[in-house]
């Protein structure tokens, strides 16, 4: 199955919580569900929250179709805030929310009745969830093409079909090179605390048949020095306009790695994940998670009791570290700013 | 209690598996017992596993010690084969076997029989363990100047008491600055997939008071970015005739990351670390242990099954990344080769 599917009333989701040892999968009836899984990383990575918001605001719709005008309205703006305050960095969320209610203000506009604004953001998400994989399909066309026969490419966290609705994005750029015969050799980062790498990608891995090692985060620099990793692609969480990527935390070392050793670093994401209203990753908010994701692992208890944690579930990698940013639109190299600037204005990049 | 303790015909080792849910003691009585302790990383630390293989040699010899001659010499000799077999990086648990042997050697050749030669063993195992905390104090004194107050201050790994006899290595500097007044703030590593810094560095912390946040691994880099980090302190397993050093996997990204940010990266370890045989860390052996290490945390399978793993203990800073190697002779700079030679012929530094 995809990681989202939908039907009228129903959002069927992975569960990534329970991954690798557990393939199930969650359904959601009511919104406040899917804002749930999406706050406990049930479904996480920036396009699938997206659509999961989407997803779920056309089930708050549903639920209140059949009430006047003024309840509905206040239910459904209501379940948009909601949804869009689960998560604080991914752009994609806030993104995809606006974008469903301006599709069901326009309704409202054409004079639309609740039923009517309800079955339209049905047929949205749907929509939605369609492009997302489109969209994965013609970065990693355009994205494979950098990768040479015989390449080691490093990956952080997970970027794959779980984090999308399917195919995935730096996962998906890496599994279109494997798919197209190139022996390639993939390097996954783990991903602490959270154990993206370990748990979604090298189960991704395995399934697509990536000859594939895993290693721990703070393994990936000795790597490099031994010259096994030629390239690197991560995904991105937020984009501002001159580049600056906000992506799980770590992303920030891996770019900064590559760059000693002269490896070109590269981050796939789709248009969606730019936000050309912040000058520059300074103005990205950082989402803090519990502290227990670093001193507990699989529920037992690694640290001391007493220490205090810092837990940023992302940095910022400036623009600078970045070779280029695969998008659906192509490829965006340095400036930043004008390359995003005109991918984002409906140009071929 | 001292991480090791000696008795005639008993050593006793704070065993670091268990912590910090459980302070526990190790009681060996037969050397077999020591080896197997340090392979399963029971105590670990590089200094703290040369002492323990010395003290093993001294049980070794006490337990041979009414078998005639030749029959000493030989279970003497598998003892030392066996306790220097048990981990490949760190040059102090050869140092500390062969200085043994040689103390050994030097009684028989004075006349002295096997009960003497055991005697002898167990006083210079205790002598060892003496020297040890003195040159930790030493380095500490000396290290901690360059300490200022208000400093963040990064390390990786446990180089505390639990990683020697006592006091500690790059942790000792760390804690004598805090002792001293400086109002410091440790960044701990939480240091995969060991995870030393979670469990004992961080338990170490909170017993001196020392104020300090773990991180994950993948962290160091954001909180240098974000201004937070002044000065970093590792400790070593072996350091080559030209600086370059080995140390707990994911000291080589700290020591890239120090340099791209302008922080200051110090390496504190003792002589008996620095190995003048080998010219560079490219002739340092790399110990790979088990998959499991990685793919199970705390007993918890968190990989997929299958799915295959890079697991190296340790890596190799260059030379280059290293600001200055901090030693119970005085903090030697560059270029490393001239002054680990001075310091090692018995200058000061």
């Amino acid at each position: 199955m995809r990681t989202i599917e939908l039907e009228p009333g129903l959002v069927r989701l992975v569960d990534q919580r329970r991954l690798p040892l557990e393939f199930a999968v969650l359904e959601c009836r009511d919104y406040r569900q899917v804002a749930e899984a999406i706050r406990t990383l049930a479904v996480r990575g920036a396009p699938a929250i997206g659509v999961a918001a989407a997803a779920g605001l056309a089930l708050a719709a549903r639920a209140a179709a059949d009430r006047p005008a003024p309840e509905f309205w206040a239910a459904l703006e209501a379940a948009a805030r909601e949804l869009k305050a689960t998560r604080p960095t991914a752009v994609n969320l806030f993104w995809a929310v606006d974008r469903a209610m301006g599709v069901a203000r326009e309704r409202q506009a054409q004079g639309a009745v609740p039923a009517e604004v309800a079955e339209a953001l049905y047929q949205h998400a749907v929509r939605l969830a369609e492009e997302d994989v489109a969209v994965n399909r013609r970065m990693a066309e355009i994205g494979q093409e950098l990768i040479r026969d015989g390449d080691g490419v490093l990956t952080h966290c997970n970027t794959g079909s779980l984090a999308t609705v399917d195919w995935g994005t730096a996962l998906g750029v890496i599994r279109a090179a494997h798919e197209r015969g190139k022996r390639i050799h993939l390097y996954i980062d783990e991903t602490r605390p959270v154990l993206q790498g370990a748990r979604l990608t090298a189960w991704e891995a395995l399934r697509y048949g990536i000859p594939a090692t895993l290693i721990t985060d703070n393994m990936a620099g000795h790597f490099m020095r031994l010259g096994k990793i030629q390239i690197c692609f991560v995904g991105a969480d937020r984009i501002a306009a001159n580049g600056d990527t906000a992506n799980k935390i770590g992303t920030y070392t891996v770019a900064v790695l590559a760059r000693e050793h002269g490896i070109p670093f590269y981050v796939v994401a789709p248009t969606s994940t730019v936000d050309l209203s912040i000058p520059s990753g300074d103005h990205i908010p950082i989402e803090e998670r519990n502290p227990e994701e670093v001193t507990h692992i699989a529920g037992v208890r690694v640290a001391p009791e007493g220490i205090r944690v810092a837990n940023p579930a992302f940095d910022v990698t400036p623009a600078r570290y970045i070779t280029g940013i695969i998008t659906e639109k192509g490829i965006i190299y340095p400036p930043f700013e004008v390359g995003l600037r005109r991918a984002l204005a409906g140009g071929d990049g």
